[in-house]
């Protein structure tokens, strides 16, 4: 879908889901460190959301593939035109397979939060491969267009390598804060990248057009990337700060005696972490 | 061997090794987990499973190796041409160097069973060492071909290197399911890809050939290719679900004191998993 | 600002920051083996240490992102020439997006170290984003420029990275001295080769031009910059000796008893790190 | 220099390290695995061992550096030529600066074994260093030659930077045998290649000349290498053998009691090998 809408989407999504990650795990890693909660049912809590996730995460990417298939100028599910000898519509296709790595991903956590018959790490490996998968198709996407065009999606193909390789380095890590902020960092990135994308291919109506090869317009958006990137960060910064503040004054509102437990607690907790 | 049967025959070898691969990782992960058999017993079974398996990978290298030598236009040994001043059949040599690796996989892995006199970590570097050396010859060999001859071939080198990338991890994370599971889909992916290629490069009688020159057949190919690590990504998690499924239903069948014994023997594992 | 003093100040600026980064991990270092000091003692102190050098990381940046916006000829927050439609000055705005990362990191490393409320291996990673991100900019910075012009900064790529990679292994390796001192080498470096550029691009009056496209000075800059890394080594490695030479004669200085319970720490300390 | 000497002598000097590396962490992990040794005395042994070591490197390192001056066609400590405009033998500087590294390798594993007062991995670290140098000077060092000849410097690089690669894992995995094993081969395999890339480009009188431009010729060439890693790792395999065996044999004469403790222990070796 080559058009401002076709980017909008995703990046929608991205952005949404990359705030949603930012809050999940700074959240967890508050909790974990407060130590406030039963440790039993914030673990059943814990699934409930891991299943929830993974549920929104298949919905999503079922709706995407069907809406890539039977947009009025879709596919419906015809892959080869006999009739004149060349592949039917392949942009849709592709899009389509994006979407369904991201299905297999919530598919995969789904069974893996709600059976425990599988390692819980795999969750993390076939997010890391539909992103993989994403940035793969992406690569082989940009053979032939102009040189801003190309540009603004290898600058996308960034934070999409970046979001694979955390994701696979939590297979290995689970649990790292750090790298879970990162992930969801760079998955804000990606959404919002998405939609300055989207102004830049396809300007609104009113506003100048790019001139997609001046050099300097090159210069200026790899610049802007990095704006991108700082904003992702602070974002993720803010939200992790909320978090952490909404739990520590919860706390605060126990009895005191417990809290000199908590307190105690909370110091181990950080020598812990420092060694 | 630059034909159908050329592509089928390493396809088929390798489709066979991922779904025995699958299959044992997954079993080995299940018993594993339940702790049904003996500690002792499952361990014995483990070393003759994987004396057997090496004693195969090695006898097929070697039948693989005399095939490409002495089949009728093989170069029977001979490396030279002195009458005429050229290499003779350097594609069979080759071929038979591939197969080379693959063997010392095998006897290495064999020596490490039996023996005991090596780290057991060993399997797996050669079993990487054959994998990228197979990709490095790979990767030389494309020189001057149609264009998407050398793309469908530079599609099976991402299959091949992520199989070298995981056995080369494995050496420092032995024994997790997760990159055992993907490195059996991995060599999946690589034996289909193989089939997709001979059906690509040399189609059987009767059908269209495929115009090697038109950039959309390579951006259906770049696609088709995710589809078969789907596939692939699905064979494994079947193949897992079976086995697990097999080895409950197994555990079921036994008295339900032990049962009770078992179930919280598994939950104390799986505490162990998210720690 | 493409002129001696553009190269100098960072130079400066980096040698400084690789020197005491190799001093302070020294002494860390040398204060961990000995345990002469009071554990608790140390922790504050460090702590302290740390928010000074995040404070000056911090304030430097804001001065420099300041400086590079309202200098004689800088862009003064004007991003957009309305009046010609092109950028303005965005060799200004790319610098200032450079320091902008590290007045990021800075930040962070401050509201890390001062409130607790984030996990300590952030102000790594934020290090190395800074320092990714620094590349990411040099790396777009370099088309159509002259070939030895282009080469130099290559060179300066490698010891930009060498410092985001070490910075982002530090997150799983935190206190690893080798990589600390690697790190301020690589910094050291860095500085070192900013100031090489600025005698290679503009040449102090009196030397000779260098002669942009002579394939000899493009190698003998190559073995240069190997020269400066040699340097840089060794300059590490002095700091950590006179750093090791100081906390140990401090030590002898103590009464014998105490000497002896410390020698034998010492050895235990060794054998620890030799498993 | 650029004749068949000066690819014969580093060849000669990297074959020797390597085997000598090999027979090495051979025996060392044989005497680990039988413990038959006290561990002190075995612990002193290594030490001087790696003095030993160190100091040749540094000797023959030195050597080589004073070699590549004061030949009789050396520069002589002349770097530039004042009287025509150039550089002075710049070949002979860069092999000199490749000597440079190893040099500061073996004095900084010299410091290392001989003070106490640096951490262990730094020696590793530094080896890294140098083949990374070693392998950054080549590869800025092909520019403009033919074809094969480019070629065959390309796969010495491999095995450089395999080499680099495996030291720089060392210092996170020191002691991993399987990781020293395969630096020992990768070593063996660069003096090798040194000499096939000798018997190559400068073919010894009576033989004849490779044709440089001949593709067959390149492909030939990269399943040679195949074959000269194929002999590196059984060199290192039979080392490897021969030492075990020696250590086994060595035990075997000792009295029947100690035998049974030995074999007791070694079995509680193996499993925490497995685990």
């Amino acid at each position: 879908m080559g058009n401002f809408k076709g980017h909008a989407l995703p990046g929608s999504f991205f952005l949404i889901t990359g705030l949603w990650w930012a809050g999940k795990f700074s959240l967890c890693y508050a909790l974990r460190r407060s130590r406030s909660m039963g440790r039993l049912a914030s673990k059943v809590v814990q699934r409930r959301v891991e299943v929830c996730e993974a549920s929104v995460i298949l919905a999503f990417s079922v709706i995407g593939m069907l809406a890539e298939q039977f947009v009025s100028d879709g596919p419906q599910l015809h892959l080869y035109d006999y009739a004149e000898h060349h592949w039917d519509r392949l942009m849709n296709w592709q899009h389509a397979t994006m979407y369904l790595f991201f299905a297999l991903a919530g598919a995969g956590s789904l069974a893996i939060h709600l059976t425990d018959a599988a390692p819980l790490a795999l969750d993390r490996l076939l997010l890391g491969i539909a992103f993989s998968t994403e940035g793969f198709l992406f690569f082989y996407h940009l053979h032939g267009r102009a040189m801003l065009d190309v540009h603004v999606h290898q600058l996308l193909l960034y934070a999409i390598v970046g979001g694979a390789f955390t994701s696979v380095l939590e297979v290995f890590h689970r649990g790292n804060v750090v790298l879970e902020l990162l992930r969801a960092a760079l998955c804000v990135l990606q959404g919002s990248w998405f939609w300055q994308i989207g102004f830049v291919l396809y300007p609104p109506s009113g506003s100048a057009e790019w001139d997609l090869k001046d050099p300097n317009n090159m210069m200026f958006i790899t610049m802007c990337y990095c704006w991108h990137l700082a904003c992702a960060l602070l974002i993720a910064g803010l939200v992790y700060s909320i978090m952490s503040w909404l739990v520590r004054s919860r706390i605060r509102k126990m009895p005191t005696m417990e809290m000199g437990l908590l307190k105690s607690r909370e110091r181990e907790q950080e020598s812990e972490d420092e060694m």
